[in-house]
């Protein structure tokens, strides 16, 4: 039937419409029914009934559904009844024990590709698809309709490295320096990144701070072939889906293993990835808080690689304080390329980048990796890569670390007693940097000048807040002053001195090691 | 900070705030985080940030938060950032495969019933709460929260029997007639009812149109120690958060069984039953498809009994078709009550109310329990009972079935063609009844004059459809042409005989089963 179209001020997660209740009696429609909204082009919305607001005859629909169906204010739309999608029925099912088929899990994507399901409904799915209620076949499926919903690469090449740390830990500024390593051996490794969700910084935002990552498909190829390697983004034309649904899950604050699982492994599907190596930050605050679980979890990814057809290995990482010295973004582009320019750098970020390095160089065929890495690292070549992407991306082939300028307005945090350092906490320092205005504001962050073991005497400078103006330094200062980002003690307290905890080598290595043990 | 509220037009499921981006950042609350209201009491809302409708200094409320926190628009109101409840990481710990301990689930049921978590999270709590991540230690914790949730019925007697039906099936008008029977032998049963919630005629819904549902804990304890008996609504006082978590599951139509069962115990704890029988309606298109799973069902069931300190017993019963002739208010009232009279009435409601009764006077220590239903309802002693709670619930203690009148809009229904009545489509005949107005209109309905086996000849009445008003009736006739709620074909079909399916007794019962066996 025809409804005129009234743009209402409503600003809601989902898209609704509001009616009178006697168009939704002749359109057969009740509260939370769908209907299909119709001008120059057509939107689905759930039905919100007031007598109070709307008279019969008019329908208020947001703005974005004005503009999803091409209609103006005042204009006449068709409006129908739209059946639940079948993918509804799935996700019911789901919850209710059953076992989804590969077409079930693409109708389910694609609904919410074409935003068909409510933000409630993906959370019923995400939720109910959990650890106890999904098994790898269905997350494999799940993983491969994530991938089709964008574009695909091919990079016509034969293995394709590659490596992803599933996060949780602040200052993690390692690709860079592992992409140049891994590539300046000849190896292709297309790392790609993605900017910050809920943290301080990520990859792609302090990369951006001295070169492009947003490259269209065709740049994309190009880089990698010219350099072997690549920072780029990912998230806009791959697996586009993955950002809808994190988007459901950020109120929540929840990402459950299944979902995280298919989403990681969907830009890899997407890119080729052959061999892949997942860095699995352990630590409280992290997301995989002791060894038991993430071996677990390391299993499973190693599993789920073996289904798709991808080589995966894990290795276990130390995440009980942030990752050298430095995050924001403009301050984590400094330390990175300082470490790439030789200027030694802090031993956790080191270390770290290395050994993750190392490990993929093994995957390779490189017998001691560590050593190797080590070798490309300081012999300067993996420094002469890293320019080498740096200027296909757009950025200065002669880019160093003192070009970067943090923000103005800084502020000395000092202890209040001597003694040791006795831990940094990962949470409170991300909510500091936050407040200060990273990611967003590119020179506000924090500068660590002690991390967990130091001894400092009363008044030093622990650490140092920056920012791009006063009031957002002022609040970054209030944030500080209500937690408590470090703790200094009498007792002493050990630090960390390897980075890499643990590896966990696919099936294949582990039962070439049992062989070799019999 | 304070800020001056202004009502706004928005309907929506959850309460949320439209505040400035300005303000926003110096509360340090973002999208979707909580704030706290309070003018002269206080409400808790999710933001939503809005510069183009809101200016600084002024903060939206729905009308609904605006009563709830004591306000008026354009009053100054007391804006905090209000942390996530403490229940939103026990229902995370439960998306991630944890087990929820006593304290969580209390937490959960009570931040249900104030109010503090979003539909959102009631939807993600009871999908992650599946079959497959849940166990009946967790659904016995979750069953007694949500009895702690409103009043507790001390009845001061023992044993107390109760029966419950998972429902899914039309017209099945049993409960006055089995609590008769059973009352009649002097043995309690506090019958609990509810209002339909997307069915066509609950069982309140019917016993209102002839006797008063709605009443006081006093009340039905008094009714009870009076009668043994009672036909109450147990929706308002019992449980009530079940309805707060119906309302968000509404939506997408599910109920999945771990929240069900919690559900139904929930009541029964409530009203202290010792002796509970649970009916089963397995079928097309009922709650349970298969006798597989209505066994598995029935096992969690009697297990979660026993856990809660309740012996349960399960019967499956056929619902491939409604039970009886009639459906809707006034319709399934005069159907009951003819039975009880004596009338006959169709053969699948009295052999199921007399199979029920039966299993419970079994449970009490009868030896051939269907027999002696039936017994007590040809005597009419069923019927004299019967009367008696009427009387107790304010009705008339001479009413006879004849004295209730359906809808004065009639409609027939003509077979086309002669044959066999293949089927009758139960979700069709509840959209048609309810497009004909139940169970709001008291008087709306269909009456069956066929059911599955009979044969028809061309032209016959099949069934005639009830209603208040001339259009209610033409929606409801529109309603049937566009579905095929009863299938006219050559081949003979068989119709049912015994409405008990399978009885599942206890544990107890079947140990001593196999002992007797030995």
């Amino acid at each position: 039937m025809k409804l005129q179209a009234r743009q209402a001020d409503i600003v809601t997660s989902g898209p609704i419409a509001l009616l009178n209740s006697n168009d939704c009696l002749k359109l057969g429609v009740g509260e939370n029914d769908r209907i299909r909204v119709t001008g120059k082009d057509s939107a689905v919305c759930t039905v919100i009934i007031t007598d109070r607001y709307i008279p019969e005859g008019l329908i208020a629909l947001t703005e974005q559904t004005m503009n999803k169906c091409g209609s103006k204010d005042r204009e006449d739309v068709e409006v129908a009844y739209s059946p639940m999608p079948e993918s509804v029925r799935s996700i019911r099912s789901k919850i209710n024990g059953g076992t989804l088929s590969k077409k079930e899990m693409d109708a389910i994507v694609s609904d919410i590709m074409q935003g068909n399901l409510s933000e409630m409904e993906i959370i019923a799915f995400v939720s109910a698809f959990n650890v106890n209620n999904s098994d790898l076949t269905e997350i494999a499926y799940l993983t491969r309709s994530m991938a089709a919903t964008g574009k695909m690469v091919d990079l016509g090449v034969r293995p394709i490295f590659d490596f992803h740390s599933l996060g949780g830990v602040p200052g993690n500024k390692i690709t860079p320096t592992v992409v140049s390593i891994v590539a300046s051996e000849g190896l292709v490794i297309p790392k790609l990144s993605s900017r910050a969700v809920s943290s301080a910084c990520g990859t792609s935002d302090y990369v951006d701070t001295f070169c492009d990552v947003e490259m269209d498909t065709r740049k994309l190829v190009d880089t990698i072939s010219e350099c072997n390697g690549v920072f780029a983004c990912g998230n806009k034309d791959y697996a586009p889906v993955g950002s809808l649904i994190i988007k459901a899950e950020n109120p929540m604050g929840i990402d459950p293993r299944p979902m995280m699982m298919a989403s990681i492994m969907s830009k890899k599907v997407v890119i080729g990835t052959t061999h892949l190596l997942i860095d699995i930050p352990m630590g409280e605050g992290s997301k995989i808080p002791d060894i038991k679980s993430a071996r677990q979890f390391a299993k499973d990814l190693i599993d789920l690689g073996s289904i798709l057809g991808m080589h995966v290995e894990c290795a276990v990482s130390c995440a009980d304080q942030p990752i050298g010295r430095m995050i924001g973004p403009v301050l984590e582009a400094k330390e990175c390329i300082g470490i790439l320019e030789g200027h030694g750098g802090d031993p956790s970020v080191v270390d770290k980048a290395c050994g993750m390095a190392g490990i993929i160089l093994e995957m390779a065929g490189e017998k001691d990796g560590y050593a190797r890495a080590v070798e490309i690292l300081r012999s300067g070549r993996a420094h002469k890569k890293f320019l080498e992407i740096v200027r296909a991306q757009n950025g200065s082939p002669v880019l160093k670390s003192t070009d970067l300028l943090p923000g103005q307005f800084v502020k000395d945090i000092h202890a209040k007693r001597s003694g040791y350092v006795q831990y940094v906490d990962n949470a409170c320092m991300v909510a500091i940097a936050k407040g200060a205005g990273a990611p967003k504001d590119i020179g506000a962050g924090i500068e660590l000048l002690h991390k967990r073991g130091d001894y400092v005497e009363e008044g030093e400078v622990l650490f140092k807040i920056y920012a791009d103006n006063q009031s957002k330094l002022d609040r970054a200062i209030e944030s500080a002053r209500s937690r408590r980002p470090m703790l200094v003690k009498d007792a002493e307290v050990k630090a960390e001195k390897d980075m890499i905890l643990e590896r966990i080598p696919s099936k294949e290595m582990l039962d070439l090691i049992r062989f070799r043990n019999l």
